[in-house]
């Protein structure tokens, strides 16, 4: 992409209503603007972001079996009375009369639409576990919404629903979504913590929340270190792992006690038989031939929130510094002198080649002070930056700058290549 | 993907709401479900088609330079009354209150917002031309929704927007869209013809809607022969193509006059400046520095409709034919003999071989008969079927059955890998 054909608008002053850190970096540089409060655009390099996000979760839990389709924003609140939450929602929710008078709402999340479907379709044990998903734009009338996409009113989430026989296997699902869950913040480039978080009337072990460790975070989480390099999914959930809020003295043995403070981007709950299927009458037939209605589970992950957790995890003074796996573009090649004829040919030689070979580069071919080009890739936060030069040219040696590391090597561009295809 | 994995609620009855033969069709082969009238729950084999359709779309749309964001679905009603369209727009528009009796509504075209973010990020003609393009779920509050996916109420949209300095630059822009348009439906495998459409008070040749031929059709439209080989963007243009409220006889040469169904599915409008740019005061500085209001055009192609489309202009009495560009899968892969350890054993290895060369395929490992399982698979019109049975194992030759003609082969499970790779 070149970045003057680009669609980048750039904020330079402080943006007032921003108080947390990912919320004024998303604004200047240009990866959201604001439509109404708490409702936003995403911009062409915010919504890269989104995407890549939104594949590698998918990914994941295509990978596990989860199915994946598409239920509407609007929906009838007849299902809701169904299930008593029309009334007891508050005032979150958006209700909506059509032309009609008819009750419709925005819906905030799916359970009661999925009930139905489910309902509708399948009668039978034979045909369970199933594990329905969608990712779907939410909304939820928040009375203050703050801190830019991270409490939005309309929200990008992926929400999933398992339905099983009974509550044993409800619980391996559950198992199967809080293990597949660690795999996807992991490939987000990410390190996330689970916290046991409440179950409500059901009790037990089956609600826990997923954290993002960053300085910057909400809340405390309290957690035993040996969380950080566990994998086996029945031991990891036995470590210690809790919100402040939660947290008792002695309860981690003191050698192993860490605290750091975490972003909730994740959600996975065994809801059980009585909320929604009991209610809504979504029954199945056992191998006796016995009428039972169906344990369900629900599992959310916000993605659009997540997208400002990352920023929140990874920045510094100068702006974002985004992980490899969720980048909108892969190198940032800037071409200090494009009045040049000949920094601009080999700068757009460079530039095809590296996207022939996967990179997704961006070119700054942009008339612009080297000073102001640096501090605009520096904000937009790609992973590395190569800067073409005269002098550069008449040496044969670019810079290479790695954002995370602030590191500048003086490299030909055919060593700048070999180092990006080995990292 | 195995079939007794996957969640395809398939109906057997004629569903009695629908009245043409992509509405029954999609309900039937588990495409979509409703949730509300004119509103659908897209099922995971209905959203793969919805999924590659965007896809093709998105692809042509990047390649021409058009720059892909993500607007909100509810939209303040502010930026509506300065174009005057929150009160002209009727009853289809989904006014909503908030919690705080602030108006918003659900969107059901963006041109509004995407000026708004037009004119608050460029002021200059250097940064233009631009086209702003998103793929999204809109609403228009039908009177009484009907057909299915093809006049719903919410319903998903890729709507784009282009910006140029004067009407020259602006009907330059409209003609690589309209171009690029062909192209999609003809990446999409469709016959599409564009005619003449109102104007309104701009006048002139720059609105065009986009018809898929098509047995069933809403409409007719009577055009030029010559039309459906052309592909010189100027030459096609001059050649005749209307709908037949405008068809006037001896306007066409009779040797080439062709009359056919079509379903609108896109339409191409050149705005001018007046209608948003003045009104909303997105001004840009023309090269002497006088401030001009931007010329926008915009583009609208019904992604959900267009997915009833195709099926309306491919399908038998059986049920959907899929273009091989858009199929939810590559190959049915159907075993006749779920019982037999052989015959499963063989299946089970041809879709994993079958999978690894990238076919997309659907193993029906359902026990059921013979005769319901071709059932199945004629109605959900997956264009290839390969039939694995106990005594087809016997002979070393299978069946390949061709959806599309009918045609029936017999065949060793090498060469019908050779088949399939060559087609």
């Amino acid at each position: 992409m070149l970045l003057s054909k680009f669609f980048l608008p750039l904020i330079k002053e402080q943006p007032k209503e921003a108080s947390i850190i990912s919320h004024s970096l998303m604004l200047k540089a240009g990866l959201v603007t604001q439509a109404a409060s708490g409702i936003y655009t995403w911009l062409p390099l915010g919504l890269k972001v989104l995407d890549k996000v939104n594949q590698i979760i998918k990914k994941n839990l295509d990978q596990v079996g989860c199915l994946e389709l598409l239920m509407p924003c609007i929906q009838p609140a007849d299902l809701w009375n169904e299930s008593g939450r029309f009334d007891a929602y508050g005032k979150e929710l958006l209700r909506i009369k059509d032309r009609h008078d008819n009750d419709l709402l925005f819906s905030p999340t799916a359970e009661e639409l999925v009930t139905d479907i489910f309902r509708k379709a399948i009668k039978s044990y034979k045909d369970l576990p199933k594990i329905l998903y969608q990712t779907q734009w939410k909304f939820r009338d928040e009375i203050r919404p703050r801190f830019g996409v991270m409490r939005a009113r309309e929200f990008y989430m992926k929400d999933a629903y398992s339905f099983d026989l009974d509550k044993e296997s409800a619980l391996k699902t559950y198992d199967l979504m809080y293990d597949t869950y660690y795999k996807i913040f992991n490939d987000l480039g990410l390190k996330a913590v689970a916290v046991k978080a409440d179950s409500g009337p059901i009790g037990g072990d089956y609600s826990h929340e997923f954290h993002i460790l960053a300085n910057t975070g909400e809340s405390t989480i309290y957690y035993d270190s040996r969380l950080e390099e566990e994998t086996d999914l029945q031991k990891r959930k036995k470590l210690y792992a809790v919100t402040d809020e939660k947290h008792t003295e002695g309860a981690c043995e003191e050698e192993y006690l860490r605290s750091k403070k975490g972003i909730e981007v994740g959600h996975v709950f065994y809801i059980g038989a009585e909320k929604y299927a009991e209610k809504m009458k979504a029954f199945v037939t056992n191998k006796e031939g016995h009428n039972l209605p169906v344990h369900m589970g629900c599992y959310g992950i916000g993605i659009s929130r997540l997208v400002g957790a990352i920023i929140e995890a990874s920045h510094d003074s100068q702006g974002i510094i985004w992980p490899k796996q969720v980048t909108p573009f892969d190198i940032s090649l800037i071409n200090i002198h494009p009045n040049s004829y000949e920094t601009t040919r080999i700068a757009f030689d460079f530039y095809n080649k590296l996207n022939k070979l996967g990179f997704a580069t961006l070119l700054d071919d942009k008339d612009q002070s080297a000073g102001s080009k640096f501090a605009t890739h520096d904000l937009i936060g790609i992973p590395w930056h190569v800067i073409i030069s005269e002098k550069m040219i008449q040496s044969g040696k670019f810079e290479l700058k790695d954002r995370t590391t602030g590191q500048v090597s003086s490299l030909s561009l055919e060593e700048i290549i070999n180092k990006l295809s080995s990292t």
